[in-house]
């Protein structure tokens, strides 16, 4: 075993290892030299490389937020560590663990003029769950014998053993991001062999309540009571919430249960496209009768992020007497009417909840399931009429997607097309929802892609493509990696919003019109690439593209630019009668 | 001309115009439609469309250091705003005026589970030279009556111009960059006609000072005793100092002037390039009594990053009795011994301090002249019998670059290498010193050449070209502008550095090689594409790679990976003798 001379750099090793934290993502650099030397050393350690940070800590987050367990970021100091900006901010509010690794230099050499060197300490403040700000640690001849020296050299270093401990727990405890940073004195490479280290471990400790009968026994009442009770689950990972629970819920008339595509939970009974349920009451005569029938009385809400404005929109408007989030972490007050924050787990809350409430004779459920089915009928309808454009080549893609694929799906555009689908049970489904950015979501799919043994795809539109085109230089796609580009030559989510369409003005600095293609890139980076610009072809291509291939595959459907707006917003006209 | 009906829109727009920022760089986005709208429809506007907002911003960065005056951003809300980050420490760094312009939310939406939002206020506190927060304005109906509500407005309003005056005098008094966060209701395409908006006026104030004949007749009394005198300049705009002032200092024996390929400053007794002067002193056996030969009594620096790790390190072990620094900003303590800082230009020091100043006579001048004149001769004799390598290749490349071109380099080694040659004098040099990252180098040179009547060089290693490769996603590049990658197959600045080399580990996690070639990039983004991988090919390539063309170039030459640390290292060895 290679150690680095350095012990702060052997102890950061030793905790994460110790911490079952064993993917860490290496950018090159030679500052964090004696970290890279530890963690690549390590049998413990699965290392990977890559060039470009940004891509670099999306991958990581990719990989974390199918592992549910923290990933490590290594990189040099200076601007090196603000390309990890964008990844760190999703991670925050998509409770995803990552450990931000960055070498510093020592304290003495920041703004005096030396090269990549920036102010790192607390950089990422505004939206980092831990900050731990390590010092630097000389590294002493065997034959010093300066006293003070050695008792600051062992202060710091039980300082720094600490800290580390400190962030490492909080991204376990707490699924989030926290920086560690850390001033090297150069000799950067120096090595030892078998040097023992043997670092304080401060253990993580998962707060958890459990709620009692009588903390729960007046919600319960309440719960009882109503008549009208709407669950919205938010982004969550498979198999949250236990199916005994599931079925609880939907077995009660006085319950409906709105969820998403990036729910990643299924019933039968559940309204799974929540924008075809409130998009059409938008358009009707009647809305406000209809939103008040709707309107719940309690409003009951687990998961993270909601993808549908127009669900946030109602609920602002219509609000429920009483708005109750279970979540172990954080509960945001979205519809600005949070009565109750259960800081517990889904199943922990339903299991003690449950034993407290009964079926309550209601209406309310039949009545929306009706519309429910009814809903489904117009869908099909329309989607046979419709001409060529996104919304008709998704509605080629999404039944072609082979059973358990994990699926990543880009944001604006894609994500908002894929709720007003029905997707396989068996698929994982993913999106960036914490920030909703374009910037690192074909890297994302890439980390997740890397660890999984089942098949990832990747569905996105062309903005999001070539923005993270750097997400392709890397050297752990595995072969069954698929991508799937909707290339309108512009941003379409653009189209759809609010503002003057159809003037150059509009095409360049909104919709952002272009004629890039994915097929030099393919080539580049050794993908297979294909292409479509109709539905038979998307067709035809669609029957081998999940087929088992040498090379990644790209297939980049090629869609009109300019009727996708009409046909999307005519969809929510055509399902209200 | 069209208007957003959003006051604060307005407000900035006119104030931008007033305080003479004509360049925009807009990033796609719909909360930020007030800006673009605002910025897009204006007269003495130039707008520009760039997707990727890492690119954007050192896009911006590269014309505003050609324009030595504020470029600003416009940017959505998100994590669209902290792809900017590398950029803005960049320009903190090396003091180019940027104005940040970011859409936000209203402030009840911020963590309640929004898209795209995140908590901008101040977030880039670290390397800000000032954030202004605006206060959200909301629209009134012209109906409206309500007095605390107009009240409150007024306030908003008032607030606002204020802060963004400061913000923007701030970006023109100091140079560097800006941030200013603007919360916007919906609507946000609302538009008004010819609406007059009346923002108060905040007028910058440079504050330079003129040093009187009293405060600077120590310094002077110091310069005029004293035998050694070095004058270190760091990285400058060219023409920056008046060419009195340069022959002053060439005529005076007791004087020498080291200045770097980024100086861009001229004079035939300067000393050019400081790694050869140093270098070979390192590995001479009697390098402790030349150094202190070398060691200046009084050591004046202006400029910004200096370049050289050899003469820091010299300096900082042999130190001068006196360190002055010219800056009206700042001053660096870069050696530790700062002893001066002259807070104003460096042609108004002069101006005032050689008319207390005398030439002094010293042998220092011309012993190291001679040594300098030597050092010349073994360069010649070096680049002679080296084999094909990096430095071959540079060797190559110095001579052909055309009179007047604007010459940008990449850091790591290409910047390391520019700075063993003479360059053409007619040639401005400019390298991304401020944080020395690799991330925005091909963007910077963009920017920078969209602007300039006079072409524009970028010499790049391969992974500063593949990293910022999203630059050439740009509608502003001139058919002039060229590209030279230097593609050794990784990063060969980490063969150059101290560690173990020729191990796999070192080549996956510190060079990180590949196999990547730019050429379907080329196609991708319609540059001609050429390529050499011998002395010969590249002084054929390059008779014509400079001339007239319908599309702008790439010239990639492949150099071999593992020789390169080799000749590099061996030139100074060589030189010493």
């Amino acid at each position: 075993m290679k150690y680095s001379k350095i012990p702060v750099a052997r102890s950061i090793v030793a905790l994460c290892v110790a911490k079952n934290i064993n993917h860490v993502v290496i950018s090159p650099g030679s500052r964090n030299a004696p970290l890279t030397i530890g963690f690549t050393h390590h049998p413990d350690i699965k290392p990977y490389s890559i060039v470009d940070e940004r891509c670099a800590a999306f991958y990581a987050l990719g990989m974390a937020q199918q592992l549910q367990k923290p990933v490590a970021l290594v990189c040099t100091s200076g601007s090196a560590l603000l390309n990890y900006y964008p990844a760190i901010a999703e991670a925050f509010y998509s409770d995803i663990p990552l450990v931000i690794i960055s070498a510093d230099r020592p304290i003495e050499r920041i703004d005096i003029g030396d090269g990549q060197t920036i102010r790192q300490k607390n950089v990422f403040e505004n939206h980092i769950l831990y900050s731990a700000n390590l010092h630097s640690e000389l590294v002493l001849d065997s034959e010093a014998t300066d006293k003070k020296l050695q008792q600051k050299q062992f202060e710091s270093q039980k300082h720094n053993e600490r800290e580390v401990n400190l962030a490492l727990n909080k991204a376990i405890e707490e699924k989030g991001p926290v920086h560690i940073n850390v001033p090297f004195y150069e000799p950067l490479y120096d090595l030892v062999e078998n040097v023992e280290v043997n670092p304080i471990q401060i253990l993580p400790e998962i707060k958890e309540r459990t709620y009692t009968e009588s903390q729960l026994g007046g919600y319960a009442e309440l719960w009882n009571r109503a008549k009208r009770k709407m669950v919205i689950v938010g982004v969550a990972q498979p198999n949250a919430v236990e199916q005994e629970f599931l079925e609880k819920l939907a077995k009660d008339d006085s319950v409906i249960v709105l969820t998403e595509t990036t729910s990643n939970l299924n019933h039968p009974e559940f309204f799974t496209r929540i924008d075809t349920l409130i998009g059409p009451i938008e358009k009707d005569e009647n809305r406000e009768e209809l939103f008040k029938t709707l309107q719940p009385e309690i409003l009951l809400t687990f998961g993270g992020m909601i993808v549908s404005k127009k669900i946030k929109a109602f609920l602002r408007n219509y609000q429920p007497q009483q708005h109750w989030h279970i979540d172990s972490k954080k509960a945001y007050n979205t519809f600005f009417c949070l009565n109750k924050h259960f800081e517990t787990t889904v199943n922990s809350f339903f299991k003690h909840f449950f034993s407290l409430t009964e079926n309550v004779e209601s209406d309310y459920g039949k009545f929306w399931k009706e519309v429910k089915s009814k809903r489904q009928v117009r869908h099909e309808e329309y989607m046979d009429e419709i001409p060529y454009s996104d919304l008709k080549a998704m509605q080629e893609i999404v039944p072609a997607v082979p059973e358990n694929y994990i699926v990543h799906l880009g944001n604006s555009s894609t994500i908002r097309y894929a709720q007003l689908f029905k997707w396989k049970e068996s698929l994982r489904i993913f999106c960036n929802r914490g920030t909703s950015g374009i910037d690192g979501s074909i890297s994302t799919a890439v980390g997740s892609a890397s660890l999984n043994a089942e098949p990832t795809l990747m569905i996105a539109g062309d903005l999001s493509f070539f923005y993270d085109s750097n997400a392709l230089w890397n050297n752990y796609i595995p072969k069954n990696f698929r991508i799937i580009i909707l290339n309108n030559n512009g941003g379409g989510i653009f189209r759809i919003l609010p503002g003057n369409k159809n003037t150059e003005n509009f095409e360049t600095y909104f919709e952002t019109t272009h004629q890039l293609q994915a097929k030099s890139l393919s080539e580049m980076y050794g993908f297979e690439y294909r292409s479509a610009e109709t539905s038979e072809e998307i067709k035809e291509q669609l029957k081998t593209f999940f087929s088992d291939s040498v090379q990644p595959k790209i297939l980049e459907i090629f869609t009109p630019r300019k009727i996708n707006d009409k046909v999307l917003l005519e969809y929510f006209n055509f399902m209200k009668s």
